[in-house]
């Protein structure tokens, strides 16, 4: 098994999709993210970039390090053009930097797609300078629920599931950022569900969540997904189809939480 | 197939726990429940009169009138004392009040318990008054999920739906109530996810919830689910164990979402 396999793989569609999600999510998922001014930040797993480029403003005396596994998406993440951000190709579990040289750690969507996250959570600790922080956001695929919800739709969604957990990683990474990040050895400050729920009351939420976020989500795992006879080709389509029909008023409703946790690297 | 049947039945167990859980939840529900001093207020589908006693002291001016299909459990509501609270044994479907009588009517945890709860939402519309509120409460099981979730601790989940919908009920309802207001004719002013997550830095949320709320809540459907064949007795009394562990410290945490949606009677 590639130990780098990404569910989402690394297409323009794909891309696209990472940028619009962090604009939707800027202010669920960063409203009280919190860096001191001129601090050195180890954004871990940046892909293209797409939360340095919301952070970037956010925090204009923070400097940024941004590592990732994948030269395209680094390339992508430089060609943002972000001042104060640097950009270095790196293995999250085996990083090229001495011990406590950052004040604060960012981990964003990557936990799920790791086959060893608490290995990676010691790595990230040793980088870490004593009492330095640590920001965890990841999703929960198995929060996720909508209206109406058909078998077909239902089973496009577990089938992106399926496809996760078989390259090893977890889709349901959420829910265990807590004893995860205690079991590292770091001091839980907070863990808080960073939810959205959208209805006919907010139809732009609605539609960009369901149809800019999740379903070119799912649609990243389609080929393996019938390939592994998670779906036949015509349950796909209608599960697609089921699941757009949730994102649009006046009966659509969606619901989905990420986590996010902060851990303090204990002396 | 007996048009009042309750998943939970009527046991003293069952009468104990929703007490307990309505005071485990009362900052999560009824945090913004709000009612005019002096107005009027219907409470459908009031039952051990669990919600009533919260509610009692944060509105000592208000008036409630509290129905329920059920006469044991009225007779629990009125052995409460709550001046300021009458009681009356009456169908939902088929209310003994005129035309506009009240100022506010209260619905919490009994649309998902109703096979018509469309029909219901009518009727209460019928008996309020012009431009009078309607303030919803309904949970949503599939909105349901812990750490560690094991596949028995699944499956006895699983069954308490299974069981519930096989009655012609919905568990889910909560993610629907936006739609479901907005057909009856309401205006819907809010929907908001009421959510409850717990982990090790809130030990007595997370045993309350898991320990007093949600086991004791499966337990009830015990008989129905193993004589459906929806879980054998050893994966039961497995998947209640494991559920269990979900609520202890450090490793076990837990998330479940009420909705609670406010709606105006158009003129």
């Amino acid at each position: 098994m590639n130990p780098h396999a990404y569910v989402h793989g690394y297409s323009p569609r794909e891309n696209r999709r990472l940028s619009e999600q962090s604009e939707i999510l800027k202010q669920i998922l960063h409203g009280d993210t919190h860096f001191e001014p001129a601090s050195l930040v180890l954004e871990a797993g940046c892909g293209t970039g797409a939360q340095s480029a919301i952070l970037s403003p956010m925090f204009p005396e923070t400097v940024f390090m941004g590592i990732d596994i994948s030269l395209a998406s680094l390339a992508e993440a430089r060609s943002r053009g972000l001042h104060r951000h640097h950009f270095s190709r790196t293995d999250i579990n085996c990083l090229p930097f001495p011990p406590e040289t950052f004040d604060h750690v960012l981990v964003c969507f990557v936990l799920e797609h790791l086959t060893d996250p608490e290995k990676a959570l010691y790595e990230l600790k040793r980088v870490l300078k004593p009492r330095g922080l640590i920001t965890v956001i990841e999703g929960d695929h198995g929060s996720c629920f909508w209206h109406p919800e058909t078998r077909a739709s239902r089973t496009v969604w577990q089938s992106l599931i399926t496809v996760q957990s078989g390259l090893g990683h977890d889709p349901d990474i959420g829910r265990r950022l807590h004893p995860l990040l205690s079991r590292a050895g770091f001091h839980v400050q907070m863990t808080r569900p960073c939810w959205l729920y959208a209805d006919a009351s907010c139809p732009d939420l609605l539609d960009g969540m369901v149809n800019k976020i999740i379903v070119p989500m799912v649609k990243t795992a389609r080929e393996s997904a019938i390939q592994q006879g998670l779906a036949g080709e015509a349950e796909w389509a209608e599960g697609i189809a089921d699941l757009e029909k949730s994102g649009n008023p006046p009966g659509g409703t969606f619901f989905y939480t990420w986590f996010k946790s902060i851990g303090v690297k204990q002396d």
